[in-house]
């Protein structure tokens, strides 16, 4: 499992080395804060199509921190509101990223593919795809440094998001990593576990390709976020 | 709506009247224990198939407080877990009743039917399913009436589950309704709705007409509980 994400997690992406590095001009990081965005957002309904499927209460009320960790409550909200603290940072009106409109397509189906993974294929394939969270801490760490050294719009309050992420993720790899080494006890559900992990670095992988090919070498689609739009007013 | 429950709701199935009238054996009061469980341990996956559909966050962390009343938190279990004392109550088993072994399949295909709909249907039709909540009050404030003046194991501990619901029921449907009466700006909307809302008290009655054939009129099927299993040890 470590090993594919040595290979294939996207903390290798050419995106995301130019982001830290600080070679992202502001409308590449809005294009990134626009489409990760529909990324976040469907997380906990990820989440909770997979809750859908689990006939074990306890089990559920475990996996159920995920959904409040990102949604959070009706007055504070969770992960997802403080993503739009970021769209705010970055000179974006929170309720246009919000409203989802300037996402990429490539980025919807990406994240639909996901979603609908998780509601259809076994809960051992649904909890390994979730495991990509083992490599997060790191690179929202190399994150945060690199945006807070490079770009006028980062703060505290900008990144909240990733300092929460850095305690929230550890959390829930150590109960979702050791599921799966508990159920995967046949060669066959350790290859399954093997591939569902493998599709989620595509998941990922395949955002940043179309940021990249949309935002960084300028191919916007149809109907896809173009600079100057959706600006806080 | 409000006479779709009048005609069909199952306050009105003779099971009930047999129940809160004190005329249920101990086993057949039994076997509507085992079989509710079936019901009500599934309503969380029901809702978080709804939860896994809806794009607004704000809907979703309002609606999610459903799922947080029926399974509760890791260490104080929910509503579910109160109906496990009622379980205990009438000298079940807990683990028994929870494993859902004695079930009636007649009792899975009525709530997998229903948890299918949440997930298959337009957001509409699940939310008015939901709202036959606006009918349980009454037949819970009934229930605990008629159980506590007619059955010696009735008491404040095995019927917490219908205390709590007396208050959390009112909140949802106030949600659920005004949502509704919101949505349902068209005739065919009103019509989709209507027919949601019958169809779930098709799956309510019908888990009582397979109670009633199993264990009043002794026709219990196949694989299912049987007077004399799952005691209490």
């Amino acid at each position: 499992m470590r090993q594919i994400g040595a290979d294939r997690y996207h903390d290798k992406h050419p995106f995301h080395r130019r982001l830290h590095g600080g070679d992202c001009t502001p409308d590449e990081v809005r294009a990134w804060v626009i489409n990760r965005w529909m990324y976040q957002s469907r997380i906990p309904m990820k989440d909770a199509a997979f809750l859908s499927r689990v006939e074990d209460p306890q089990l559920r009320r475990i996996w159920r921190s995920r959904i409040e960790d990102h949604d959070g409550g009706v007055t504070e909200g969770g992960g997802i509101r403080r993503w739009l603290a970021l769209a705010r940072a970055v000179g974006l009106d929170p309720d246009y990223v919000a409203s989802g409109r300037g996402a990429m397509p490539a980025t919807r189906f990406a994240v639909d593919t996901y979603v609908r993974f998780v509601r259809d294929m076994p809960l051992l394939d649904a909890v390994a795809a979730s495991l990509t969270e083992m490599f997060a801490p790191a690179i929202h760490a190399q994150r945060i440094e690199g945006l807070l050294a490079h770009y006028d719009f980062a703060d505290d309050a900008a990144l909240s998001y990733f300092r929460n992420r850095l305690t929230e993720a550890p959390k829930d790899v150590a109960f979702g990593l050791n599921w799966v080494l508990d159920y995967a006890d046949t060669l066959e559900k350790q290859d399954a576990a093997a591939a569902a992990l493998s599709f989620k670095t595509d998941v990922l992988w395949a955002q940043l390709d179309a940021l990249w090919h949309g935002y960084v070498e300028g191919h916007i689609p149809p109907g896809a976020w173009r600079p100057g739009e959706g600006l806080a007013p």
